[in-house]
């Protein structure tokens, strides 16, 4: 792991690291926030996924997780949204596909099954270098994303139940196999079959019986994605249906921006660390 | 006037904005955030001024004020730093002058004069705008910045004591008519004739006999630039000498970034919104 930059925030650390991904086939660089608790022994990790178009940087920069996480000691982990390099298969005109838009997921098909498994990524390569890098008590992990990442947390979190303490989402895409944006994406990544996209959809998920404890979920009512791509009454459904308990807050005037995401970042790193307590 | 983009946040709204500048001879770009309190009538206005290489984008993005300026009731106005555009004299491999450089001063040689002038810009026209577009209480202006725009808030106090409440600064240029990093800037600007310096160079007004009530400056000590660009030891020796108070801060292991910024943000805006109560 290199150290490619930290800086002192809130009284802890905001690093970003890159490593040699062995799953991914490529360089991965990512960030991580260590809050000051950490000096006094190992704290929870909450995982927070980015959605298209975004690297790392995105939530670091404009999310306004630092002082909260400083506040309540939780360390905050944002990998990168793909794989990415010049020898990395990508559609360079397409922001919905390739680099930046790697859907979380194992790729299946060729040319992309080499780098994009950024369900693996997530899931294995980059928990087993954190904990092995930084002071973290990996029995208390949380996840939450938004968008793109916001579906990767709740896919990622229905097939984990055990793992994840709890699990959020700011304006999640909820079904991405029936969703214009994303189709395209699933279809080049895994194949035509759509079977092979359903451990890939968070509603469909629930569907085939995986369960999670609770969800919160915040949606901006001003969000411009909100009708046709993200469509979180498909969550509601399937949690309705399935028992699971879901806080869905529809939020009156927010956009799909990191000010929606930064507004409501409190309220989930708080609801994070009530579930990690 | 033209709106480039509104967007919710914290309750407020997050602003960018564009307009045909008379003093600067081409578009310049702002942002404004207006807080929720602004609907119940006219609200305080604090300034923030940039750094070096920065635009209206950066403190907006990373500086992270619209929580605590939602909270207290505070619209937050943030200028470019030079103007822009094709047609503006340029020196595009050096960040210390030019576009991202104007130093919040009236250029008086040539070919900067024309387009130079954020002394004008920040203090003149763009206040009228602002107050002309803004449900805003003009009585109640207080002023901030970071480095380059730390040294412009204080100059800019310093020459207009009745018109701001407060000022205070991130990690700023305490005497640029010195430091190897702006030297260069103002004689370009100003000419060769360093008396005609004086007026932006915050230490030397107040060897001049300018005076302001109170200053607050955090200063990372970690900060790459702090002793051959910043020296605030130079303020403070300058503050002591005429009696001016400054609540001088070396925050241990603080970098120049906005990580630094974004963590002493809320203590400025509680300070400003003390002195504009």
């Amino acid at each position: 792991m290199k150290v490619v930059s930290t800086s002192k925030s809130h009284g802890g650390v905001q690093g970003v690291y890159s490593h040699a991904s062995e799953v991914c086939a490529c360089d991965m660089t990512f960030a991580v926030f260590v809050p000051p608790q950490a000096k006094d022994g190992p704290v929870p990790v909450l995982w927070y996924l980015s959605g298209l178009t975004c690297t790392h940087a995105n939530v670091m920069d404009k999310g306004e997780y630092r002082r909260v996480a400083a506040e309540l000691g939780i360390v905050i982990v944002c990998p990168d949204t793909s794989p990415r390099g010049s020898d990395i298969p990508d559609e360079k005109d397409n922001w919905q596909f390739g680099c930046g838009a790697g859907f979380y997921l194992d790729a299946t098909q060729e040319p992309y099954a080499r780098n994009y498994r950024m369900y693996t990524y997530v899931t294995a390569e980059l928990p087993a270098l954190v904990a092995a890098n930084f002071d973290v008590d990996m029995s208390r992990q949380s996840i939450f994303g938004h968008s793109m990442g916001g579906h990767g947390a709740l896919t990622i979190a229905l097939k984990n139940p055990e793992r994840f303490k709890s699990c959020s989402a700011f304006a999640p895409i909820t079904q991405p196999s029936t969703a214009g944006w994303s189709r395209p994406a699933l279809e080049k990544y895994l194949g035509s079959d759509e079977k092979s996209w359903r451990p890939y959809d968070a509603t469909l998920l629930i569907e085939d019986g995986c369960r999670f404890d609770a969800f919160l979920v915040d949606q901006g009512t001003a969000d411009g994605f909100l009708q046709d791509g993200l469509r979180p009454w498909l969550l509601d459904e399937a949690c309705k249906k399935a028992g699971i308990e879901l806080a869905l807050r529809m939020q009156e005037g927010y956009d799909h921006s990191y000010n929606f995401i930064s507004t409501f970042m409190e309220d989930h790193l708080k609801w994070h660390s009530r579930h990690l307590a």
